[in-house]
């Protein structure tokens, strides 16, 4: 491919890549304002990433780590947002993200498709160091502000105490000596109302 | 300092941080339909990156590029905005955003505090091949989003064909490559009447 092409290709995907900033999830912002969108989501996990690295319980490769969670959500533009405690939603989720994780991704160069396609796949496999640490990252940000939001989209979606704690569970193994602290924001969580005790 | 107090400032730097989700910039979402955010700005840099590096002109640390674009408008939270062609505002910017990274680096615990603060630093330089690079894509990601908006908030704030010009510059060093096309872009803005010619 010539070297203009190449470009218009990547520039093309940057601005399609644009819409991620329109994908709400159902989590609050902090001061309880609106719904975050994925690409503040996606950059509070960066953040995350910074802050937090030193908690990772086996080297990491941050570049990997940071790239990864840019785009974890990207396939969200076209597949939407699974709300994580929908159980009938998330039936359907990985063939749809599948699909939208094809169509997406084949809009870059052929280099550029597989390696972010293969990182893409990384994160949902949760097999490598890098992405168990992603994910742990991926469960506490929301974490962090529902309880800044008193759980109120907790209660509008009928969560409760032991499907957060199986949500986050993969910060028991992504971040391990961040486990504990965890269970006290959660058990903190039930004692003032957020969360149900069941 | 012990473990869980060190947690629990990160933490509430973090939470702190969701702030940078309200600053909004004069840039609108590629789809016109709102002003953008500084996280949704910092994640779009984030994906630049990824899709742009071959473009850096030197080895570049991708590491490094990717946390200084994360955190280059933290300090944004307490200096705010600055348009970047109001050259009123643009006077006393640099004196605005040390003190406000002075009030928000100094929230984290000090090892992160320094380097975190000699980041933004870097990235405010141009003086390495990372922070030269992570400038250029903070160009162009804008230029982009102005392009598909027809340029409404240049029109709203009276930019011209040279303004974007001389604001652009920091793409011919950070990533040469591009800086055809960049011309090409711009070249097509006056063509179709999104900027004055002049």
């Amino acid at each position: 491919m010539a070297e203009n092409q190449r470009i218009e290709k990547q520039l093309a995907f940057l601005v399609e890549a644009d819409r991620v900033k329109t994908v709400l999830r159902r989590t609050l912002l902090a001061d309880g304002s609106r719904f975050e969108n994925d690409a503040e989501h996606s950059w509070h996990l960066c953040l995350c990433a910074l802050l937090l690295r030193e908690y990772a319980p086996q080297p990491i490769d941050m570049a990997r780590v940071l790239a990864m969670v840019t785009i974890h959500d990207l396939i969200e533009i076209e597949a939407g947002d699974t709300y994580c405690y929908d159980a009938e939603k998330v039936l359907g989720q990985h063939e749809r993200e599948e699909a939208a994780a094809d169509l997406i991704f084949s809009r870059l160069p052929a280099d550029q498709k597989e390696s972010l396609r293969a990182l893409w796949e990384e994160f949902e496999e949760k097999s490598t160091n890098e992405s168990r640490f992603a994910n742990a990252l991926d469960r506490i940000q929301p974490l962090l502000n529902n309880y800044q939001t008193h759980g109120t989209t907790w209660r509008q979606g009928g969560v409760t105490r032991s499907m957060v704690y199986a949500r986050m569970d993969p910060i028991r193994t992504g971040m391990p000596r961040l486990w504990e602290e965890v269970c006290r924001i959660i058990e903190e969580c039930v004692q003032k109302g957020f969360l149900p005790d069941r």
